[in-house]
């Protein structure tokens, strides 16, 4: 069984064809995003996406048992629109409605790119038989998503979840989602680079890993908040597993090790959850939508 | 069907007989909470209390159908110990069996007070038929509940839920529970009067009420942290009802507007959660502690 799952982003439009059982990625492209461009073009280049894989594999489109796109921002909870997308530059745009008329006839999922990369990581990753979890992605944004009673949580409402946007500094200036002071102003790439000159968020990242005493500041600065935005989920939902996920967490081990031992400080419970990388990477996305008809 | 619910706090050992199908309390008393002495001493009043309710109303200990005891700390995820009830200086203290031993034969639930006050709502106030919802009791200390999946949730390892020591501003100082800048820190009720002198919070409670001008700034204090410690959850979890409790929330629909208005300017979603005043009041220990057997 094979699925396409898209993952569109500020940069790219990635497709992959995924065989569902096993998540493994047989054929993936990937297409520059649009920039400034109507919403119609994305849902062309999308679709050209698949459509180019599908040729590839010298398969017709109704082999396909899903097609699922994941999308960096919220939706509706009837998963038709995008309330806000603010990387992509959508807002209440509709989306079900174009995608289905390019895929007529196949299973469409729609959904958050955290929220993908999760269901990835809790069907063949490191959140695999776990029944309370949470995934975050530390990259251009702070994402991630919810693994409660053993499966994806929508949000109550079916608004979604935005651990990124939960309060780390109340008092601190206002942020592009409304609340002072969130998790993502103190836990993205950039913030591991700001006041700084000269330095890519990359280089420190590469620079943590290999345990250049130059990067200890930053390290301990971005692992004092990132600990902090974890004590909440940790003192709120007592999870068993923490995964990070997104670029920063390419740092490896001694970001672990920093944000686990800060965490363990702090946390109320003598808890034994665990905080491990995230496993399945860039692809998560993908494979994660395209199995999401199964999950949602 | 009558049980006891057993309600231990830092100042008063409170038990209540309660109809389990209505959550009416038919008969209560009160004995101070005995400061300083061993634990024993505990166990003893409040087997005393429950006795005396028993022969008050005629009865035997054994038609009651449950005994639950609700305690303002952390249980251990065998509910058999307290590992922490700072306001009763309990540190792994064992419960369960100097209760058992107590009320033989008679069903026993052990819980955090914040939990069994949640039961409470669930079952007979604001919270009922919510599937996603959460209660803030807003008092000495900063506690609650939270339910998901139309259930108290009890944490994804059993270590329970701590809401108040969520995160609230990371870079302030520490604080018992070990996370620096916990909600607890900026919601408790001590927290209204923190630098001022000659008033107290029962006083700043009244006049906020009261809508007396003179409060007008501390209200607007204490909501700015509330909303954003009420938007971490928001944002995390989308619940349908957030009911505040506790001795704060007596200041009423001042307090509420205040909270609800601020909180929507700092949530990602365009939500239709409510917030709401707890209805089930100092009593909603006791009531939950009693039911607790039909919950948990």
């Amino acid at each position: 069984m094979l699925g396409a799952g898209v993952d569109i982003g500020g940069s790219y439009i990635k497709a992959g064809l995924v065989e569902i059982q096993s998540g493994r990625i047989i054929d993936q492209c990937s297409v520059p995003f649009p920039r400034g461009q109507r919403a119609e073009v994305v849902w062309d280049r999308t679709a050209n996406c698949v459509t180019e894989l599908v040729d590839r594999q010298r398969l017709m489109m109704n082999d396909l048992v899903s097609v699922g796109v994941a999308l960096p921002g919220t939706l509706n909870p009837e998963k038709t629109q995008v309330i806000h997308a603010y990387n992509l530059d959508f807002h209440n745009t509709e989306v079900r409605r174009p995608l289905e008329e390019r895929f007529p006839g196949i299973p469409l999922s729609l959904l958050n790119d955290g929220d993908a990369a999760t269901l990835a990581e809790h069907r063949f990753g490191v959140l695999k038989g776990t029944r309370t979890a949470v995934l975050l992605t530390l990259g251009t944004g702070v994402g991630g998503g919810l693994i409660l009673n053993g499966q994806l949580f929508g949000g109550g409402l079916g608004n979604g979840v935005e651990i990124g946007h939960m309060t780390l500094r109340y008092d601190a200036g206002k942020h592009v989602c409304g609340n002072p002071g969130c998790v993502e102003m103190y836990c993205s790439a950039s913030s591991l680079v700001s006041g700084l000159e000269g330095v890519s968020p990359r280089e420190v990242i590469e620079g943590i890993r290999n345990e250049d005493p130059a990067m200890f500041g930053i390290l301990e600065r971005y692992t004092d908040a990132l600990s902090s935005a974890l004590v909440s989920i940790v003192n709120l939902l007592d999870p068993e597993v923490i995964a990070l996920g997104g670029g920063v967490s390419n740092a490896g081990e001694p970001l672990l090790e920093a944000t686990s031992r800060k965490l363990r400080e702090k946390s109320f419970f003598t808890a034994e959850y665990r905080i491990v990388q995230a496993s399945m990477g860039n692809e998560a996305g993908m494979v994660g939508a395209a199995i999401a008809h199964q999950c949602l």
